[in-house]
């Protein structure tokens, strides 16, 4: 029987699955800490791999879901801003130099639009953009069956589009980026910078509050919060009107932990996407989903690659 | 001999060129006006269709490049703005009525970017962006050497994306996107706008000026003009980085009249995209190419299409 090992790094966890055939219910799942003193990152993936390997049966490939900036042509880790060390890190050639098998390496939001356009929420669709919204935005577009990977494999870095010039600084050191309006660090950094300008909020006197406590206390009534989201939700509708505007796709999969926020990103994001589409056409037929696959996406995505290199 | 007839439609002039086999030389040419009292768009194009069908010999189809929204998967126009009375207009419908051949509808700067990835700056290309900037801003891109059409045929408006929220008024209604910043239109606009603050240029006691005299202006040494060629530039740049994180093309082209104002445009657009990009990989091995077919990129575009479907 056939195998395949999926790994997606995060900056803090490594999940690591083990799938039989194409079935997406992985038949091993194990999960460690992406940091322990004394051992580099790619040791523990390394390790990882080698507990999860079935005993029998062959593997066709092992696919790995990385943060940051991948060259996926090449195998290689260009930036992983939670992963330090690594840059310009050759991992395809490490690990298959290591293992002897085929190996992938892929953005983890980009495999993750691949596991939801295969089998979550983008099944039946031939062209659709994945964006995953939590402490960064990432994204993946498929064009007619076809992961959108570009000359060298950067594409799709979504959340790096400037959508605000001279606007707020992202993780990246660039200004007005969507990450730097709509993530959940953005949402939470200007609830505390209006708290700092002297306005009043229900988190006046908690620290390091998250974008899921805005949530919640915008939910209670909290006028600065809910102005947090309102100003994600805006300039999320003016970057998806682009997007459709550059891709045109039938289909539009939200996932990641804030778009669990519903309506209060979504009521501002869907009024100024109705506001600024050039042509009401890209709305018809256009399906809007809440990705189906959750913490799996991205291992199912490395699955559907493996699959699709066979 | 296999022809193919492929038509460019504009606001102004209708060009219609028979080609034979896949020789990008056409044997007849023929351009005619739009607008013809008493008669409508669509009758002049048949009778231009009629008029360079070959007397020997088989036509494969006919190719018509429309400007505005075009919805090339059902062959309709959806809008042209510079052509009164097209709107939802079923374009391949009619024609295939009327010649019984097989037609295909697609925007005129998609089909460009068709002919140049095949014929012109992009051969030896399989991931391009094509740009062109005239009285408007028109875009085509080729994935793995493939035309993006999207799901409905609407995509690559990239002229139609917002960069700046707010800002100057767009063709189509909406603000700030590129077009309205970056176009011909936009550049003399500029101008206009700073005569009318009070602003010392030598276009002052000049009606109507275009964006051409504006860069003859500026390069006599004009501090308006060259201002507004300065922020046209800086835009496109900022633009330019958007669509290289979201496509990493191996090569960008750029077609239209304002492109030909050389390094009045391109410095600032250098200079802002350097200093934008998130990442020098993305410029690393970019080919940043002049279009090279000229007038006749659509035309050729068009023969690509026919050739593609044969």
């Amino acid at each position: 029987m056939n195998h395949s090992i999926c790994l997606d790094v995060g900056g803090t966890k490594i999940r690591g699955a083990l799938f039989q055939g194409n079935k997406i219910q992985p038949i091993n799942l194990q999960k460690i800490s992406t940091q322990q003193n004394g051992q580099n990152v790619e040791e523990r993936i390394c390790d990882l791999i080698s507990s999860i390997w079935p005993k029998n049966g062959s593997v066709d490939g092992i696919a790995l879901a990385a943060p940051g900036f991948v060259d996926s042509e090449n195998g290689m880790v260009i930036r992983a801003v939670n992963i330090p060390g690594w840059e310009y890190l050759a991992l395809k050639n490490i690990l298959e130099e290591k293992f002897n098998h085929p190996v992938f390496i892929e953005n983890d939001a980009r495999l993750a639009a691949l596991g939801e356009y295969k089998f979550g929420a983008g099944i039946g669709h031939h062209d659709l953009i994945y964006l995953t919204i939590s402490t960064g935005i990432g994204g993946g577009v498929i064009i007619k069956n076809r992961l959108l990977t570009g000359s060298r494999g950067m594409a799709t870095e979504i959340g790096h589009t400037t959508i605000l010039p001279d606007g707020p600084l992202c993780s990246c050191g660039q200004k007005g980026h969507l990450e730097a309006i709509a993530s959940g660090t953005a949402i939470a950094r200007f609830v505390q910078d209006q708290i700092n300008k002297g306005k009043n909020s229900s988190l006046s006197q908690v620290e390091n509050f998250s974008s899921k406590e805005v949530a919640q206390a915008a939910m209670a009534g909290d006028e600065v919060c809910q102005s947090a989201f309102h100003q994600a939700g805006t300039y999320l509708g003016k970057s998806i009107a682009n997007l459709l505007h550059v891709f045109n796709p039938s289909c539009l999969i939200f996932g990641g932990g804030v778009s669990l926020s519903g309506d209060l990103l979504f009521d501002p994001m869907r009024k100024e996407l109705e506001k600024t589409i050039i042509s009401k056409e890209y709305l018809k037929n256009l399906s809007i989903a809440m990705a189906k696959l959750g913490d799996n996406a991205g291992l199912i995505g490395g699955l559907v690659l493996i699959e699709s290199k066979r």
